[in-house]
């Protein structure tokens, strides 16, 4: 028996007890948002305290001016050993409706679905209490049977990633030197599908821009000034249409300044995942890529920047009819960026397009929503080769290095403040419902989590 | 002493009297709209019989399955004097927001403004009771000095044109015989501005279309799914954006059939009205013609046809920021049509075009909201010159024809179930704050006004 495969054996014995300590943090009601769960979100954080001490760890916690960060630390078996910061949250999204959950959210347990799934269910189970808890079990399993972790591991659970993360960021700046590790591995993230593992690379970057087009002073009635008097809604319909060209390329001056094409070794990756538009699509009721031509969805929505028209709001818009012209008209608009696109200047470029279609006797406003860049880690460090690999060799199917449509702030964080990539690797399913009522984790998630994070532990010590 | 100058002086003595009796009318809560005023819209209705009987008319109430009709009759001094139907309506409109009145709206009386003008308040006072109560002291008047009416009368007035008149055309169709007069004359519009009095000859018709787009089945993860998956919301701007051209014109196949230019002598009118862009855009704000290119702002908005967004909503439109693909889309759009457009054919075209711009995986749904053609009066026949002339003398100020941007569906009732056009006179100012708060009405325009139905009945038959 190899060590790798006695720790293995450890984490298969250990379940029960491992998911019973699961089910004693997701019983806490640790909801970040509501001021009301502000002790629970407290005894989170000490229960995982206390449990990690349990496996030796030098862990305490961290007051925060909001709710409080669990760090801890652990040395390696050796002294050239990598050093990890593996981070994850404990705090969770509120829980309403909460009418429409089967069960009580905080009472977590086992269900058979009606497929032969079984599966983890309660608030937290998949976001983020049972991913990171995959974590901390390979941790004990690993102590279990050697005595010894195979990399020198320090770790950050904070309690506000459901409600923007005001902390993190001066938290980082002020303990960089204790947090700064080789890399950091970060378990929020999911599978490709329930058999195939996945490592994101890509994270999309954000641009949130609100704008009001203001035209008369007052309402108008469309009779009396219907056909002379600028219609604010015209103007924000036509400037949006404009963002997009025919081929569905976005118009703005400068917008794809540091788009890079993939990789081609890497779009033909993504090509072998057999999930074309039919597939990707069809789950939501719809059949044909919108977007750039030429694409494939995955590459559209992991690897290239888009426009979109998140909100649109003006005029009369309760039931029945009233012939108004309104004084104003309005949209949030969202722009996801990749590679070194800069969010400033793609707010600048809109701002300025939006400004050279609005007439001299109209005015326009605008509020700005957040901006973060996109983040381009690498498809192919040895860190990341390593996981993908022992992540094959858990799943017995291999291993697929993914983009995300979306952001995860804190990768962007750990880049800028402590100057360190982040591998992503998390084991949720896209049936999880995380924020919403019901949500569940594959006990097989849950399991194979576990002993996937012995095997990339083991991994990437050798 | 004329005739005539008789007539005007005892409007004058009566006066005092008049605004009494215009008070007690103004005092009936008949607020059509809300069931809660059933009995006072009844009310309502009979005081206003008792009123038309103390002036010799045959009067009565009129069921309907709504409000209740007056109908009056007054037969004329020669038995070849014109037959007019004469159409105002009692019923108001709510008052809500109630705190927003300087004055309980049914406790009406005289106010002096800043710059001197006396004026009526009151809810009903401009729109319609205070019209109305023009014409009906204008017969009291000629009445008291000769005991007699120059022309024949027949009276009609609706307790349901706030409400949408749902019992006006079957009321129409069953009485026709009754109410078939030689034209009718409808005291429900208002002057050029406070000195110079007006006739309007063309009426803008209406065409309401709400439409829905619908894309994915559900909302969706602009992360997961933007640049990917149809965004409902682009499909809509894009339909709306592209309802004009460059020029301002609707693009709708046909849109323009049947709209014919306006008489070059009308159009030169309306030209020395001397109202330019800047003064009838001033007033709320604006300053440029938006619409057709090359057209001036009065015949944009009285004699060329629109397409008008009255409405639009879609996605997220709370307070912050939700990176939302929304899963459907909506918009009200209305047309002004002019001349001879086809209400129907521009329903259909309208939907067509709609229908051409659906991806295959998305669609869209449709609903009515109303349809009536535009109504154009002759600009010179016998009695509106005869009108014409009669107002240009009471106001020392030439009248002018004019065009209306919005629709009087009474106007096309009468064309379409009784066969008769209409002469559309009437005193109301712009800054009458008809349907809001604190509405009120000039006491030069009840004054002058009730001289003024005294001139007209008396061109009339002369």
């Amino acid at each position: 028996m190899t060590d790798l495969s006695a720790v293995l054996d450890r984490a298969d014995q250990n379940l029960p007890a491992s998911l019973e300590r699961l089910y004693s943090l997701v019983r806490i009601k640790s909801i970040s948002t509501d001021p009301a769960f502000k002790a629970d979100c407290r005894q989170a954080a000490e229960w995982l305290v206390e449990d990690l001490k349990t496996i030796g760890f030098d862990a305490s916690v961290r007051d925060t001016i909001g709710h409080p960060m669990v760090v801890a630390h652990h040395a390696a078996a050796t002294v050239d050993a990598p050093h990890v910061l593996f981070y994850g949250h404990y705090d969770v999204q509120p829980v309403d409706p909460i009418e429409l959950w089967e069960k009580d959210p905080f009472d977590p347990g086992i269900k058979e679905l009606s497929d032969g799934r079984k599966v983890l269910t309660g608030r937290g189970t998949a976001d983020d209490k049972g991913q990171l808890m995959t974590f901390v079990e390979a941790c004990r399993a690993y102590k279990d049977v050697h005595g010894s972790l195979p990399i020198r591991i320090t770790i950050l659970f904070e309690g506000e990633e459901e409600s923007g993360s005001p902390s993190l960021k001066p938290f980082l700046d002020a303990n960089a030197d204790e947090l700064k590790a080789d890399y950091a591995l970060v378990c929020d993230t999911g599978m490709w599908d329930s058999d195939t593992p996945a490592i994101a690379a890509a994270l999309r970057g954000l641009v949130g821009e609100e704008l009001t087009v203001k035209a008369a002073d007052r309402d108008l009635h469309s009779g009396l000034f219907g056909g002379a008097a600028a219609n604010p809604i015209h103007i924000l319909t036509d400037i949006l249409a404009g963002l997009h060209d025919a081929t569905g390329k976005v118009t703005l001056e400068g917008f794809y300044d540091g788009v890079e094409e993939t990789p081609e070794n890497v779009k033909a990756s993504w090509e072998t995942l057999a999930r074309g538009a039919a597939d990707f699509l069809g789950g939501v009721g719809l059949s044909i890529p919108s977007g750039e031509k030429g694409r494939s969805v995955l590459e559209l929505t992991w690897a290239r920047p888009t426009a979109e028209v998140n909100g649109i709001w003006g005029g009369y818009t309760g039931d029945g009819f009233k012939t108004v012209i309104a004084a104003q008209a309005s949209a949030k608009v969202s722009f996801r960026l990749v590679g070194d696109q800069d969010p400033a200047k793609i707010r600048d470029a809109f701002r300025a397009y939006v400004a050279s279609k609005i007439p001299g006797d109209c005015s326009v406003e605008f509020h700005e929503h957040g901006a973060s860049p996109a983040i381009q880690l690498s498809y192919d460090s040895p860190a990341l080769t390593k996981a993908k690999s022992a992540l094959s060799d858990e799943w017995k199917n291999p291993a697929v290095v993914i983009g995300m449509g979306g952001s995860i702030p804190i990768v962007g964080d750990f880049q800028k403040t402590l100057g360190m990539d982040s591998l992503l690797v998390g084991f949720g399913l896209v049936d999880d419902r995380i924020h919403s009522p019901n949500e569940k984790y594959d006990l097989k998630s849950f399991h194979k989590g576990i002993r996937s994070w012995a095997r990339i532990m083991a991994a990437l010590a050798a």
